[in-house]
């Protein structure tokens, strides 16, 4: 599902990755920091893709909120798996979205 | 692959997607307008992934560059026939990456 976003401006972060090859605990992890993320102050909305590599964008208010979202006790746990575990390699990058359009819904 | 990008800060076009059933021409087009976009004035790179949702970011040194892209004329066919027969639904962002870190090569 493609995020229903507000007018600009407003925040993305961009998630891309390449994993390893443990999967153990991982899917539960992504759900549920999805689960969680939907609760944070200020998240938007996101959307996920992977075959060679993954890409996950969140959109989110403002700076503040993703800030806090990266602080998140559950979410350093998340992070710290990720590191030592799941991914071989990734990049996060946090944008300011600054114009879009689009077709359809 | 991950994008090798500069140190922020640089341009992310965000495109998300679901396609319709139609698949004539589709991949062809696709793979040409990467083949385009590398050779076009402040291209970086693009990262690219598709299940149920299609997220293709690519990547920019500046706006100047995404609107000639935006502008390029067999672009602009491949865009008429995106809207017209390969997505359903679609929505371009374009941010600027203000800040990035990672993990890895």
């Amino acid at each position: 599902m493609i995020a229903n976003t507000p007018d600009p401006p407003y925040y993305a972060v961009i998630f891309s990755s390449i994993r390893t090859e443990v999967n153990e605990g991982y899917s539960e992890m992504a759900d549920l920091m999805i689960e969680l993320a939907h609760k944070q102050e200020g998240f938007i909305g996101i959307e996920s893709a992977r075959n060679e590599i993954g890409i996950t964008v969140s959109y989110w208010k403002d700076i503040d909120s993703i800030r806090k979202w990266k602080q998140n006790s559950d979410h350093l746990v998340a992070q710290n798996k990720g590191r030592t575990e799941w991914y071989k390699h990734y990049k996060t990058r946090i944008s300011k979205v600054e114009r879009d359009y689009g077709l359809g819904k």
